[in-house]
């Protein structure tokens, strides 16, 4: 039950497998910092290169493939005041013909900053040439880019995401979240970045409030439990993420994985976890804007508590 | 401001330039029923053939193609004890290999019966071999389906939607609930039905809980106000709804009618318009069971309350 | 064996129950026109409204919902010397960040021009201001839409598809192929139109070379086959149509209908079947303009003969 | 224009920054082996795990990111007699609600062999239990899977394909054509495999006639000429191919990739390399069966070559 402070000296741009930068017993708490997905960090300094460098890999003693990797977000706080984010809206999320007219309505080429104010709980405009100048929003801080070493010795790009993780930017996957990954690497190598202040759903300007975090989080083991997709649970519901193209397919990934999970975990046989989630499911969308998008299937603790007997 | 009570005699599977059952001004109130999706009434009685059988059309004087249908959903009632779901989930919102295993794993081909207590806002399983027998949920009761007359003279099945409305199957519409319609007929023609005691997102077992409805609503005309999507506003939020396949394009369409809502309806020019919409979108799901999925790109009320100056 | 000549006097830009134009037994023929796409006639006079007026429908004796239409197309010839077609690749088919870019590159507005020559088989550019002036592609009429009244009463926009038929914009659709519908009202009522003196795959810039058209064709009627998708026959292969969104989505439509035709018309166990289209297919690309896209599957006739003991 | 003899001893089953096994020069030609796509080689053993095992990678000198490599494959021979496929449709190409019942149907879990005889260009089907026992099919071997090392240090499954190339199943990689692949990593990095005696458009059953090669391929580079997407070249078109799901995205990069390669490649401008594909562009299907599925945009080279002045 170690507590590990890492500061990392580099960074990685895909998650694979990569020399480890610590190794961490199950029970253990790592505290450690993450760079913005430009590669700038506490100091808004630019200490790598973009687009969403991963702290880590981190290897956690006893993971083998076939098991499951808990995760518990413990803390992220944004550790700089200046957030920055997108202005154009992804052209994949518009109907075709309307993406030349936004085109032409405006110059969307600049990034534009916030000020980010952790212990307010608030982000600020700031751009004094716009009209919406001081603007202000809550802040809801996540992580956008996680995950493990993916299947089969690949190395996948932090811009997309799969059945290891990846940059899913749902915006649920914030402090005080459990999260669960299929552990395909020895020692599962956990990866993490790319924070939030705060996100719209669907990333659809290609950015959250984006910002360097301080972070905390612990890990544990389950030995022996094969999931297919990423998990997670807060105080409400358990969730699951399925992620590629289109949506249509993350559904189904998402769903998929759902039952599975009310199967095996819960032990509610199909036809009954069938004909729950048909009338009590929910689903959130994480990013439309990367490579692979992301849909999350969540079902009401408080309900399945009331199933088990 | 006339308040019509209209009991229908007949029935719609489509959405079209149908004969109006009644004809009311704007400003007016009509109290009625709706069948439930099979054709059964609040005796529980078959009146109507299968499926989503629609009472209307009603016909709002004044509406003429390019104005836009104003319809506030005043009250939604269960109108009988009976409610049923399906239990099988739909064979396209799961992996594709999945199918076959689900499919094997016991017998999905009843619907089940719900008991429904309007008055005590809830819905108890009535199935008595199952061991969820007298399982309970909250009642949210909405109507999957409504909308006007569709363009060009259509007459479209109540098994799909399109800009015009249709089976949309969003919890969002609930009572309290302002909808806009895009007009394409001489009197917009609206139809309504398909009520749902309460449902899952996504309607992924194909039915919510299924059940017939006192109805009533209000209608209103917004002259010479062409929209592209169905909108709505609640309380907390304005709406909008893309009705396509995959979910990728109900996305772009939803996103897009909200971006041209923020900028005709509220006056935010495009590059504020789509810098808020990047932090602060919500995306609901509607249906992924019908041959058009449907998605909700939500916006906060609060927030643009603060832009309007 | 009647012939009959038909001139028609209006046209719908729905395929719906509508009121038949005449009559015909099966093994009739009928020889009648289409006007192009914008309801340009023979004599290049407008005539009609645009888009896909169709000319129709068709009674044929003896059809009812659960038979099957065999039509065969025995002549399509352009029946004016002026064609015209779009130049813009539809926003759709491209990059989403590469349609503003295409936008800006140039003037896409008009429509360009082709002499067409149906006894020389050539359509030549008609373009003085362009350097591709005088360009010239060998002609292959077909018929961009056509198809039977909709299941369920529907009555639905000739701009699209579905099972009944409609805008295909398939160029396997030209003289020589007889055509399988399933029928879903008394009488079939068969409509026709959208004819192009030649096409692009995909139908991309969203016309072919638009022209009106002679038109000769044969009905027969097969009672009791229920088809649920459009099948064609030409010298060289059998195939079945999927008409949806996303092309996955016609891909499995098309698929299962071969899958079907291979059981129940040639008598081939699934298992046989599956092995035999995993390595024999062939699929071409109808429309990918509309708001159903079209894609063939395709089995070699040679093949299957082989296979027919 | 050395020609080189390469006799793997290992073989990758990710294209990523692999340490080369043999370094040519531009011009150079090599003679080398694949194993079949479960690991076995040309004596039907196996030599190396499932799936996909790549022969190389090969490092082009002088090959730079932003270059584009040039490969003709000038010889594809079958060099054993025995290949073998599946034999069910994936659940992916069929209409959900048809998988259970096929899998119902019969027994696919098998694979089924086939006596491959590579001077008469045949594949006989041997299954001596089956009717269709001895059903001859006419050889067309092609290259399942083959590509460069992706971009931004990735490693990627050969299940799947991307700019890079990878497994794209397109049956127009046969001998006598040229592929054009963007160079990502220096040395270009050229790996190949997955042989297949024949297939069947859009691999539906997860195979073609799966079978170890001999293979000859020259390489050349294009110094400074950036593509996007594999492109490639036989007698009588120029292609390009997009991979991605769904498969209108896939369209959507390979007519984009179509239209840049005109205007950069041809000097035909936006507007007329617009109209003409319009009207004369064509679209072959490579797989539907992997994580990202393909699609082939191509032009006719006849028609380019009388633009060309």
């Amino acid at each position: 039950m170690a507590t590990h402070r890492f500061q990392p000296t580099h960074y990685h741009t895909t998650l694979g497998p990569h020399a480890p930068v610590l190794r961490a017993a199950p029970g253990d708490t790592v505290i450690t910092t993450c760079v913005d997905a430009r590669g700038f960090d506490q100091h808004d300094q630019r200490v790598t290169a973009p687009g969403n460098p991963m702290t880590g890999p981190f290897f956690v003693e006893g993971a083998e493939p076939g098991d499951t990797l808990v995760v518990r977000l413990e803390r992220l706080t944004p550790n700089r005041r200046r957030g920055w984010s997108g202005v154009l809206l992804a052209p994949n999320v518009l109907e075709p013909e309307h993406v030349p007219e936004l085109a032409r309505s405006g110059d969307f080429s600049a990034r534009w900053n916030w000020a980010v104010d952790a212990e307010a709980g608030t982000a600020r405009l700031d751009h004094p040439a716009s009209p919406l100048h001081g603007f202000e929003l809550a802040l809801d801080p996540m992580l956008g880019c996680f995950g493990v070493a993916p299947e089969g010795g690949q190395a996948i790009s932090t811009a997309t995401s799969g059945p290891h993780g990846g940059n899913m930017d749902y915006r649920g996957f914030r402090a005080g979240v459990t999260v669960y990954l299929p552990v395909f690497e020895p020692g599962a190598l956990f990866f993490l970045g790319d924070g939030h202040a705060l996100q719209g759903d669907g990333e659809i300007a290609g950015t959250g409030i984006e910002i360097s975090m301080d972070v905390q989080f612990s890990l544990e083991l389950i030995k022996g439990q094969r999931i297919f997709w990423p998990r997670g649970e807060d105080e409400e519901f358990i969730f699951t993420a399925g992620n590629a193209r289109p949506l249509d397919q993350c559904v189904q990934h998402a769903t998929s994985e759902m039952l599975r999970w009310l199967e095996t975990g819960y032990g509610i046989e199909p036809q009954h976890a069938s004909l729950l989630m048909g009338q009590c499911v929910r689903y959130d969308l994480g990013n439309v804007f990367d490579p692979a998008y992301t849909m999350v299937c969540k079902m009401p603790k408080k309900l399945l508590g009331r199933l088990s007997r």
